[in-house]
């Protein structure tokens, strides 16, 4: 039976502690998938932490003592990430959707870069940034047209996706750097294909495919200097085999060596998801003559992935007990069938009243809840 | 060009005002399908709202002004209808997860049923109305088996859903009755096999099948008084045809009639689906060699159904002008590809700036809004 990233009595106690639902995360496992990371390259690394993934202000601040910036998409984002001691110049600003309000902001806070996903927003940072008098630092977010082969929902940099920009961009990116030449530095590059990617080999190519864009702007005296390579790198939800690091990097180090500029990256969940978990109380046990169910006082609300992705996290009871098992749908108190954890699932026979640990709950979890059906948000700690 | 639940001029002048993301509900709206609904039938009918399809609160004390009761789905919903203006006996409690907690609340408040999900739930209802004092009114809710053919998500009365019980429940059901005879009545029965639903058939199939557990039970002694039908009368997002209403009361009435009970039923998204609409601004249009998107200040963190469910919600322009359609995609701020109102949507075209209407935002969408991206959630307004 897997083990939980923290150890069962711990959890067992912050669960009576606490009360249920409760998500715990394990600073000791994102410290070391951190330092896993920063290892893995020979190049310097600028890491900066993708909050989407989970904005809890302490996990936040354990980032930041680790001196690394942070990636935002939004100007929440930004706020949140500055009352947790980010300054302006750790943060990149990533996202399709920016706002004049969310611009305005990133430029008074002097943000390191804006990831540009279009032309119509950067004609608006032109203008915001002339307004301000602020100068203003870009890096264009590219569009590789590669097919990450992760669920369609999390795949980013296809040709059909709403993301980045492909070549044909170009002359009028270009023009309207021109225009705004006096408030915009073009600093770099940027892709990111998609998350929870399981092969390297769509990561390189995209990076081998942004090259010649590189030494286009190169060639046209814009003097790029970072090379942001995204995030994605998925984590084992089902025990499957994940990227491994030193591959990772060393593939994409031969395209970027000769380049000679500096790298950042942008993991989210590779950092934090499997350094948390949900904890859940069984309601009740329903067996009817065609399914068993596990009723807990978690679901949908609380840990969407399985509804929306139909994500897979592996689901134990905390006590050890040497029990039989038997097929189960784990699923949660919401008016609705999508609000499941687990579907026709082989797992250890659990009693009603018991605490059961849901895994790998660290990422697009509680950032993702939400007030359906009136329920108390849970709770979270850092461990 | 579809017309909004209210005028284009008034939507604009809102969304001047308020700003958008905002959703806005008409309340003649909500009223005159409230009134359509009752006046279908012949029999009396007690109309409880499924205030989990919008809790915003000035529209629960609209429902509350016109004598209905509600239908809630946990303490927190519980404790809202109490702040609206509901009285304990107006409320029912539905849902498969009650925990101690909701089910000790809803006894102190004399609420009029608890619709029983399973033997373990009755049995706790027994052992905390012992433990209060207090006397607890309980349905049982019967799942029928019946395939009501809507979205896998929001079926629920399928024999692989965990809702409700079968004949089978039947024995335990009735010897855990006998144990708390002091402390609980079961007044009814209750089902609801489904959400947005457009065919009789399956209503009238369900209602048929439960009818002889009605008399079995009947005819052990207990003095059944109360027959909830349910809600999950569908609305025409897409044109489509929807339930007859007067057809709907005749069919059921027919099976009802002859049991000399009170009728009950739950509209969730009938009286208030498409009393709403979502304004947004179009923050970016970017053209790709691929696609033309529209990108919006809302999006999946909002508005969900789009992306949870693949369900269709009209997107109309304020303003009439005569524009050609385009086929775009509209998305909205979110890092990722579920983020999406619409795809591949011939839809008038649209430019930065523009204040564009999502009809039909009246049921599900608030009340499943997320912090996801820490993006301010939307006002909310009743006209």
């Amino acid at each position: 039976m897997r083990q939980p990233v923290l150890s069962r009595n711990l959890l067992l106690s912050l669960a009576k502690k606490h009360g249920t639902p409760l998500y715990v995360y394990s600073a000791e496992r994102i410290l070391e998938k951190l330092t896993h990371l920063q290892g893995a390259f020979t190049l310097p690394l600028h890491v900066h932490y993708a909050m989407k993934a989970n904005n809890f202000p302490p996990l936040l601040k354990l980032m930041q003592k680790q001196k690394i910036g942070v990636d935002v998409v939004s100007g929440g984002e930004i706020k949140r990430a500055l009352e947790c001691g980010f300054k302006g110049p750790q943060i990149i600003f990533s996202g399709v959707g920016k706002s004049v309000e969310e611009i305005t902001l990133a430029l008074n806070q002097k943000v390191f870069s804006l990831n540009v996903e279009g032309p119509q927003e950067l004609e608006r940072i032109g203008q915001i940034a002339r307004r301000l008098k602020k100068p203003a630092s870009v890096s264009f977010r590219l569009n590789p047209n590669v097919n990450p082969k992760t669920h369609p929902y999390i795949t980013t940099g296809f040709r059909k996706n709403k993301f980045g920009m492909d070549r044909s961009f170009l002359p009028l990116l270009v023009k309207i750097l021109k225009k705004y030449k006096r408030e915009i530095s073009l600093i770099g590059l940027d892709f990111h294909i998609g998350s929870q990617m399981t092969d390297i080999a769509p990561i390189e190519e995209a990076l081998a495919k942004s090259i010649p864009i590189w030494k286009d702007l190169h060639g046209q005296g814009f003097p790029l200097t970072h090379f942001d390579i995204g995030g994605g790198i998925g984590i084992s939800y089902e025990g499957q085999k994940t990227i491994d690091l030193k591959s990772y990097a060393r593939r994409l180090e031969k395209h970027l060596k000769p380049l000679g500029c500096e790298v950042m990256c942008e993991p989210g969940r590779f950092l934090v998801g499997d350094a948390g978990v949900l904890l859940t109380e069984v309601e009740y046990i329903k067996k009817t003559p065609f399914k068993n169910f596990v009723i807990v006082n978690t679901g949908m609300h609380q840990l969407i992935r399985p509804a929306l992705y139909q994500a897979y996290h592996e689901i134990t009871p905390l006590k050890n007990t040497g029990r039989r098992k038997i097929k189960v749908d784990v699923v949660g108190p919401i008016c609705e069938s999508a609000d499941y954890l687990a579907q026709n699932r082989m797992m250890t026979e659990v009693r009603q009243g018991e605490i059961i640990c849901v895994h790998d709950a660290g990422a697009y979890g509680f950032v993702m809840a939400s007030d359906y059906n009136l329920h108390a948000k849970p709770k979270e700690i850092l461990i």
